[in-house]
């Protein structure tokens, strides 16, 4: 097992991991950005080792900045988190040429999932379900027109190094091709300079669930069922749910095979999250792999009991995993409450926090960085708590978010709460009927 | 179900009914002293009614405010919690009388289990083992030597009215007996009112171990196994955990039989608790039962997925429970986090807590009544907090407690946050092999 373990990361994901490596008895260190010496992370870590400005480019993207505090401090191995560095090929090289464990996926396969045309490959060479579309990257115009006539219309248009959004456009006609294959392809070369793209048949009515899996360095891998994720906007997804509503036994089974088949074949050592497009007739599509923890990964840890970061932790030192599948024994919800404001086009809301109060209660899990006092600085993300219910069933594990979100005040920033608050009396939410376009319909009531 | 319920308490366990109401969709009326105006529970209720000035006896222990209260907001059921009225046969008549429900025991469950001498003499006819003592309440001083001499030393003085420690003496010489008898009875008058005493025989190395039941009104109880609440001082419970370490499979049936034994004998209806004694060869002994919700039922709530809140709810709604045990499938340790200073002999400390910052995370509750800002008036319980840690095995949840507690910063007032912590790490503790004798030898620390 690891001595000392540092996280490259910042946030509640940096506490989250910080409390597990406490309560196994592994030493933390934290890193942070001058914007957040006064961090809970820089609080409760054993070291704490400033490594840059606010700008994420010279502090949390800053390898050489990580890589020397892991250095300085001895730490054997580095937790990434999500976002920042978790995904990032080099990094997890450097980690390795360095004697450093990286604990995440290998450049190979963050690499090979990364870049989404070659997960796609990959994942139908491993007999894994895809959605229609190009092989590979569209070289001209005139080739993508050529293939979604075939395919028929709509169609969606991916830049290959896309991610949370950009680069995506969907087409409904083919009017308005040519228009949107050139936005696309600027934006992503803005976004992540590569403008490579490929095109997909659109899914109507398509749910957004992810299998969570787990591989260890043997080569086994095991499933711990799926998420439902389809609350988003643009692309970010704001409550998540697990089990999914629209979830069957068989279809669990078969999405469950399907993710483990994906994990083994590309021999996947780590938390892993294979993310499924399912229509409204229960076929599913691989989407993409994230080769990292997710942010909502608590739900899972709380219908099956299990600590995920542990498991991280565990198979990343070497340990065998038993092989065996998880099924949801509860029902639990994340809300993830942004410094946003939510009456105002979800407009980011930094600035310092007056006053929290934190609900808590039977089956009431809260994960936040953020005190009263705390200043929300607005170089990073806006997520500010994770708040998060579990229960026997999915009106129960409502209930008490309801009751939840109507004992957490914070003040002095505006939140994503009285959203959250609507969302649980919407009678779409409710019936579990809901789709990734859910949010497209929702008009938040009220004014604040 | 009930419209409308009216939570005759404060603190922590009027904030946990509150918040199991709000979850089910059962209107609230909280009532409290001038004391309590910005207390939460005042805050998250539907309704509150101000009964009375700061002490208990014009306030929480009025009973004819409280009626009025129900009566007036138009309240179906009061839930009593703990302390208080929750054990009082008058207010469980009074309410009966009124027509409104009281969420316990009748009246004469109450008498019946509430006098330690009738309690006794109820479970040794139901055929649960007794502690060996007198036969009902020893009328001389005479008849007490002779009884004691019969039986042996050490024995055990205790008043029938008695609890919390007041009115008991453990004897452990012949020669002490006259003193101690004289002085447990001047205190068992000055507290309840009323002298009678009985005598037991003293149980070396006893473990406190209590076995949650619940009763439904068709004369039909289960039980939800054990709780240890040995770590005790002064008969206060400090910390208690589920399972108890103490435990096999054997003797949780045995004393889960036994339980429910007691409860159907007495068709009790409700959620109680039975207290045994089990020595170190695990004999056990019917030591005595509360006929209400006790302060640490989240821990059995934790390890059997079950809110005892609504359970207690329901039942006095008259639906039927299944009559099924339920067995601890994870383990859970509670807390109690008191404004006291317990290194200053555990004396209450209250005031304005000026910086408030709750632990969360997986496996971890917190139940709780006050914010930051919030002044502990003097007049009640000292205990502010609730917090409790939940997880595969003991030593996880011991680890999982450590960091919480790590994490809690209470600013204002003293606590026995650092007795926790310490205790956390003695090696008795650890072992799980310890007794109610185990604060007689703990020492504290450090100075604070």
């Amino acid at each position: 097992m690891f001595k000392k373990i540092l996280i490259a990361n910042r946030g509640e994901i940096a506490l989250r991991v910080i409390r597990t490596c406490r309560e196994i008895g592994v030493k933390t260190v934290a890193v942070y950005s001058t914007a957040d010496a006064e961090s809970l992370h820089v609080r409760f870590a054993d070291e704490a080792v400033c490594i840059g400005p606010p700008s994420s480019t010279d502090s949390y993207l800053n390898m050489q900045a990580i890589l020397a505090a892991a250095e300085i401090t001895n730490a054997d191995a580095i937790h990434p988190g999500y976002g920042f560095l978790a995904e990032n090929a080099k990094f997890s090289k450097l980690c390795e040429e360095h004697g450093i464990k990286f604990i995440g996926a290998t450049d190979e396969m963050i690499s090979r999932m990364g870049d989404k045309a070659s997960a796609r490959e990959t994942m139908k060479a491993a007999g894994v379900p895809t959605i229609p579309g190009s092989e590979g990257i569209l070289e001209t115009f005139e080739e993508c027109e050529k293939l979604a006539d075939e395919m028929g219309f709509p169609v969606m248009l991916k830049a290959t190094a896309g991610g949370g959004g950009k680069g995506m456009r969907a087409v409904w006609d083919r009017k308005d091709l040519k228009e949107l294959w050139d936005g696309a392809r600027q934006e992503a070369f803005a976004c992540f300079g590569n403008d490579g793209m490929y095109l997909e048949k659109l899914i109507e009515e398509p749910r957004h669930i992810e299998i969570q899996v787990i591989g260890d360095s043997f080569g086994k891998a095991c499933h711990l069922s799926e998420r439902d994720c389809s609350i988003q906007r643009r692309h970010q997804k704001l409550t998540e749910e697990a089990p999914s509503p629209f979830m069957t036994v068989a279809l669990r089974k078969k999405m469950g095979e399907a993710a483990v088949k994906a994990a083994e074949y590309i021999k996947y050592e780590g938390a892993g999250t294979v993310e499924f497009l399912v229509d409204k007739h229960k076929n599913f599509y691989f989407m993409e792999m994230n080769t990292r923890i997710q942010v909502e990964h608590p739900i899972t840890e709380q219908v099956i009991d299990y600590d995920l970061i542990y498991e991280q932790i565990k198979v990343a030192a070497g340990v065998p995993i038993s092989g065996k599948n998880y099924l949801p024994k509860l029902h639990s919800i994340e809300c993830r409450i942004n410094a946003e404001d939510p009456f105002n086009g979800f407009r980011p809301s930094p600035g310092k926090i007056t006053v929290l109060h934190t609900p808590g209660g039977h089956g009431v899990r809260v994960d936040s960085h953020v005190y009263a006092g705390y200043t929300i600085p607005p170089n990073y993300d806006s997520m500010i708590a994770k708040l998060i219910t579990t229960a026997q069933t999915r009106e129960e594990a409502i209930s008490k978010m309801r009751r939840a979100l109507d004992e957490f005040v914070i003040e002095g920033v505006k939140t994503t709460i009285p959203f959250h608050r609507q969302l649980m009396d919407n009678a779409d939410y409710l019936s579990g009927n809901y789709t990734t376009k859910f949010m497209e319909d929702f008009v938040l009531e009220g004014k604040e």
